[in-house]
């Protein structure tokens, strides 16, 4: 059978997602979201219909990628009753990249099961400069003949398959993505913390990154984030909203597990702080904002 | 004039740079430490003076690289009254290698330039290994000129010199020094967080390492303590115990600047704990013993 793919959730990532595949030669047949005119606008370039009803995109693709925001958005989208993918879903594969608890991921593959399709879970570890070029960190969940029958396409989304990586049954994805991000943000907020200080001093913050790369407190986000913060540079790639989101999501799952994080609790809290405080929509290297003097005018 | 060199301080640290300077052809001339019969051990193997006066260390020696462990061990061994490096000290050159605070790294140049003496700061952000294999990352605070007038002797001990930075005036590198240690702490502390939820998880930690080290979770220290921190091999290369005094040194700054830093506390809390439950002497990577599920069995 031929693979028919639709879009759920045409914001800049899963917009980008369809780009990326159009371009690779996939047939993008459909697109949907709650804000028809950005569905619309979508739809035109990529020369495919916009849906008004969930039920008319499992009419038009096999395929169903969605890219929604949380897990109400996905609890929505595959509701029992109502208008919903789960209609007309049979011998259909979800592809779930939404980044949402495990439980709900299981959820979902249990709602799809009953009705005879497939959901696989796709965490991705990037954002959207790599959904537009196919070099996506893709984790994905799920049964693995069913992450078989689509590895072509995961493969077309994530460098021809370099960045793609099966990790285990459904849940196991977003528990890890869940890891990833909460170990991130941390080291975000402690980069913070470390190049705050170094503007408190009057120290030369090009050279302490510098000796930063060099030795023991080197990392991943020193380079993503480390010139950002430094020159306020906080246009957003990855939201302190998703970042307080993220980090809430392992923290609950540590909660379930009887652990007392404190890291993770004291970045979530500055990440909510930051949303309280406006800046939820600036990137997650606005933290910054928070730790560096005289920057946000609050009492801390 | 010849450059004579005394050790002041012969514990691993000391011990190491001592044999590295040695197999470079300096001349070791002295040896000094509290504790008699460890400078005598190090002496014999050496073939130099073991002193049993810091006085008898100048009159032996015109350059004296110190490697205590603290403010209170620097105060005392360049006291301004009785025995101490400041007697005979007219001429001579003070390589200064402990991690303590840049307060006391100017107050100690201040009554060496009285006595008509140089001293510099070499802070070192890597440990035992690195000191016995000349591939120190080291960081020079103090004059210029006299950072020149070593400068040969320095690089030998940090690859040939392409690990050696002059950052600035007295008190400069300490600052940087006690940055890098608060970021690699905390950095340390949240991957300890990610890899303990992981296991109460049943997530495969070998796999979740991966992960990490290919997305925005990656850092310096994954690379050093991952692995050591999944298999409880926690041999001291950089105590709890010197993590606590490191963050605590840094969260002066920042309490002096007017910083809450939320992070660096919670990490610094977590080290004294380890101190607390008698764990201080654990590596670094030992925080995983409070963040793994049944390790360590205290109520958190």
């Amino acid at each position: 059978m031929q693979q028919t793919i639709a879009i759920v959730g045409t914001g800049r990532m899963g917009a980008n997602m369809a780009r990326r595949l159009k371009d690779c030669g996939y047939r993008v047949t459909a697109v949907f979201d709650l804000r028809s005119e950005v569905a619309k606008s979508l739809a035109d370039e990529l020369g495919c219909q916009t849906c008004s009803t969930l039920a008319e995109v499992n009419s038009l693709a096999n395929i169903v990628i969605t890219v929604v925001t949380d897990n109400s958005a996905m609890d929505q989208i595959f509701a029992e009753h109502g208008d919903s993918l789960l209609q007309g879903a049979k011998g259909h594969t979800f592809i779930n990249c939404a980044t949402v608890t495990p439980a709900i991921h299981r959820e979902i593959a249990r709602r799809a099961g009953q009705r005879g399709a497939n959901s696989l879970e796709a965490c991705m570890a990037s954002s959207i400069t790599q959904a537009r070029n196919g070099t996506l960190y893709l984790m994905i969940g799920g049964e693995f003949t069913v992450f078989e029958s689509v590895q072509g396409l995961l493969a077309s989304l994530s460098d021809g398959g370099k960045l793609l990586r099966y990790v285990g049954p459904t849940g196991t994805a977003a528990e890890v993505k869940a890891l990833v991000n909460m170990v991130m943000n941390i080291n975000t907020a402690g980069l913070a913390e470390g190049l705050g200080l170094g503007a408190a001093l009057g120290l030369d913050l090009t050279m302490l990154r510098e000796v930063f790369s060099q030795t023991g407190a080197r990392s991943g986000v020193l380079q993503t984030d480390g010139e950002d913060m430094q020159n306020r540079a906080h246009d957003c790639y990855f939201s302190a909203a998703h970042a307080a989101k993220d980090s809430g999501i392992a923290l609950e799952l540590a909660h379930e597990a009887g652990l007392h994080l404190p890291l993770a609790e004291a970045t979530r809290d500055q990440y909510l702080k930051m949303v309280k405080l406006g800046l939820g929509e600036l990137d997650k290297s606005g933290i910054a904002e928070l730790t560096f003097p005289g920057r946000f005018p609050v009492g801390h």
